[in-house]
């Protein structure tokens, strides 16, 4: 399947991703800002989620389920700062809404515990404003943003993305996911072989934050089985869903948006013309979190601990 | 059916709940903290919850899904500032656990825009703090923490509470209720005869917070069941869950604790003998509602704006 | 607000409701059967659902919910014959469509057991087929089809509709509600004065069907929304929603088609105008329950078991 | 991780597996019973079940989720024939308990329209019956069953069967899957080099049925967890959980049995230690799809379609 010309995200025309990293001594963390779009909250978007693994503490979703729709933008953080960081998306959303009462807003989030000194929670509102500013199509990969502290399968982790184009009906349309790596041992991993765990065997206790972007016709329902699917593309890359996961899809569509007509017209495919769509979710999962892998560094963190990033530890 | 002793959650042993009360011209807003249980991050309780209508933001509904259990205290404050609440409440549990990295926080909220400048987001810390130190067992009711600005019915609304005691093979359990109310139109209200709706008719755009405490021998599943059967005595108070609400009930046994024991012996009562508790839910629920218009007072509020309660528009 | 022209579900264009009773010794039991639309196979019909309490054994509801359509009739039996009723509407879809090589049936069910010797099972193809021939658009009520044997508030109950006429952005619309009655004390019942119960206090073991029609443009989501809305409708007759209750709810709309097109061109109304559906739906069904008691007789069964009618047991 | 002695779901003590096949011309199909344990209808399973992709007509599901229990066997058979397989099951319980006046049987189903005529609807209820009477330990595999006609990566499929036994907290429990495979595409097939697909690419329209039975102490929560994650054992064959699968995993633990008492004492391990047990369904769902494939034959349908089995299209 063809990829995006970025291969990100932001190949969805609208999306922009900024980030803001916190890298200080035993500090490793940091805010990732997904603009979804233009005015969206007065120009709401279609919308489904899925709690794969609901060991997670997400704001939003009750909203995204009832309604089907977003109607803010997406910030991803550390587990114990999703507090602040809500807070700080309310006052953009207040700030650019004059008329803005009420606003559900989305805040994902991994435990990046083992590399950050969690219990600190050192993100500040300027954080978030900060990663807000610097939202662009070709945004950084690996241990930035919010994936500062993250690891996967006991690798450096953090920030993927990856996108695919297909055809439905003679139109051509674009997919894009984003992720948020923080799963897996290391003798999970499918993807390339490593070497093989030095540590004591521990429970995985991971997470892992998912945004689906695409521009193709899709309803809330349908938004909800693209998620569905993510497991699929997590599977192949060694994810076997561990209890201590917050597995959380978030899916959003730019071809269906809702003002404040009184009756609204929608296009949404035929659901026996959807497998292009899992399928492009799939792929684009599965090399998200691939990226989020390859494009990183080592990173040293909290009590001496340190992940080797996937280059170091591939056998060539 | 029996009433509790003080016909509030507090019934239930090892429940508190204090309030912090903002009252400041055009604020009128605040929070209410609900103290579940002595170590409850150790010592988890059983949960489960219902989204019964999910236009709402209430943080840490997945994570009780999948585990179902409540490992922390629950707040309530106003729709604009769960983030605020939600950071000092990891705070508070932050510093009585040390050994805590992770921590799932329940805060709901209801929106009291029509009386308080919502907008402004006055709600710190501190207030969180001094709710969390406010807890007792007879505390207020009425149009106090959470509920200062609330409006049901289009009366001053806001902290009601109820609770029923049952027996259940030879034993006595009970059963507990705390509402933060803010839906309905005048015309609609069922409990008392009021004097009719002046106003011109505004589409319905409330919603409510129920928390249901109990040592009856619930599991999770059966916590979920006694949730779903709260529409009921919304209903027979004149609710009809309208659009705007955000109607969201979670209730947790103290009867089944979960701590790091590697397998957990339960109780849990025959489903065949479960009406019991549905009725004793559903009384305390509809009770709570019309004690929180009860204990109440005028709330005079922004713009204007003013909320007469129920005894200033009874007719006798 | 203003009822239909039959005060039925079959106000709505297409839909038709047919019955097979079996009324014979300790017999008392039978089939109702749904028309939900002329070719309902190839253009199907937007559907939401609820189960609002799952004890109970309706087929079909998975495929409602993934889809989001319904491609089929309904049927309504006794609980231990919704086998052989599914096998026979298969038997008719199959017949009616050439190239069906798959269908997803909806048979809904009630236990008639009080009345019906219901270990008996006998339901038969041939009574499907002949409540399939009985339908039209002035049908019978009360202990008819599916109703015969079926207690409301230990009176007889069965088989009750209603409809309601509203306007949305100046368009007018209809909502029907067919109910299969099947629950509650009669000490609960509040609908009309009734002499007490007489019997020794037994647990609530009864359940209700809801089927809703509508023309109102309304998505998957916001037709079970309007489900969701159904406890309201049934607290205000009594109901507790006890423990043995199968209490589910179908909604569909006419109005969104989805035939075979590779994209589908949709209508639903903004969700903030949605209250008055909500209200349609309530008060239908309120009343189906209500005519599912006036629009009956006293029914006498197995082991000497007799059912009174509201009007037997009415307090003038 | 080690194998059960029967690497079958009938390692767990009390499972039993018997089969009815029907093989004759373009008629392909059959009825697979599992007996899920003695008196399952006094003594209930705990039991949790997940709708992983909703296209299917499996019966039962609701109550399962409402009342966390299995009372019944569990049958399979084409999708066509749910009703007659069903009612034969609602037979042999009411047959088999006296005081039986409700039950929720399960059947589920695949779709075998490829190789058999299945518009004909041929199970009867006498074939039910003997795959009841067949029920045994070292039950057959492969095309047999319900598993006759169906097609698996365009290979013969059908019923497959794998086992593990695990460690938790000193004590041994066994935990087997039964699949019933029509699901995939070759191309897609990832277990074994096979020739390619030499047919023109057609939609994906399989699905597939697993039934988990464990004697490990888990809750119908942690039991729906299981559910869960039998999409990864899936994906790791190649399934990309296509439009038209109806995906069901059911799941049931021996170790809680739920009778007359009025309380219920429980065992359910900790959360924390269940990551064992998803391995343990993770690689029995992947084994098993494995070996409905391995343990086949060559199967000719309906049509002149026919579909060879994997040894014949193995690549050595």
């Amino acid at each position: 399947m063809e990829k995006g010309k970025l291969n990100r995200i932001t190949d969805v025309e609208c999306v922009l991703v900024g980030h803001k990293t916190i890298s200080s001594g035993t500090h490793q963390t940091g805010v990732t800002f997904i603009r979804t779009a233009e005015d969206v909250f007065h120009q709401k978007l279609a919308c489904g989620c899925s709690i794969l693994n609901g060991f997670g503490k997400t704001t939003g979703l009750p909203q995204i389920m009832e309604l089907g729709t977003l109607e803010s933008y997406i910030c991803l953080t550390n587990t114990l700062n999703v507090g602040v960081v809500q807070q700080a998306l309310v006052d953009i959303m207040v700030k650019e809404n004059e008329d803005l009462t009420s606003v559900n807003v989305v805040v994902g989030e991994c435990n990046d515990g083992y590399l950050n000194s969690i219990r600190d929670c050192v993100v500040t509102k300027e954080d978030v404003y900060d990663a807000y500013r610097d939202c662009k199509k070709e945004f950084e990969l690996g241990s930035v943003g919010a994936g500062r502290g993250m690891s996967c399968f006991e690798m450096s982790g953090g920030i993927g993305s990856s996108s695919r184009v297909f055809e439905i009906d003679g139109n051509t349309y674009t997919l894009g996911v984003l992720v948020l790596s923080n799963f897996g041992l290391r003798e999970q991993y499918l993807l390339d072989k490593v070497e093989g765990n030095q540590l004591p065997l521990e429970q995985e206790k991971g997470s892992i934050m998912m945004i689906i972007a695409t521009d193709a016709p899709l309803s809330d329902r349908q938004l909800h089985r693209v998620c569905n699917r993510m497991p699929v593309g997590l599977a192949l890359t060694g994810s076997h869903m561990g209890n201590g996961s917050g597995d959380i899809a978030i899916a959003f569509s730019t071809a269906n948006r809702f003002g404040s007509e009184e009756i609204h017209t929608l296009k949404q495919i035929n659901d026996n013309k959807i497998n292009v769509v899992f399928d492009a979710a799939i792929e684009s999962c599965k090399e998200a979190v691939h990226v989020s892998l390859i494009e990183n560094e080592e990173v040293i963190g909290q009590s001496g601990h340190v992940r080797k990033c996937l280059n170091q530890v591939k056998i060539q």
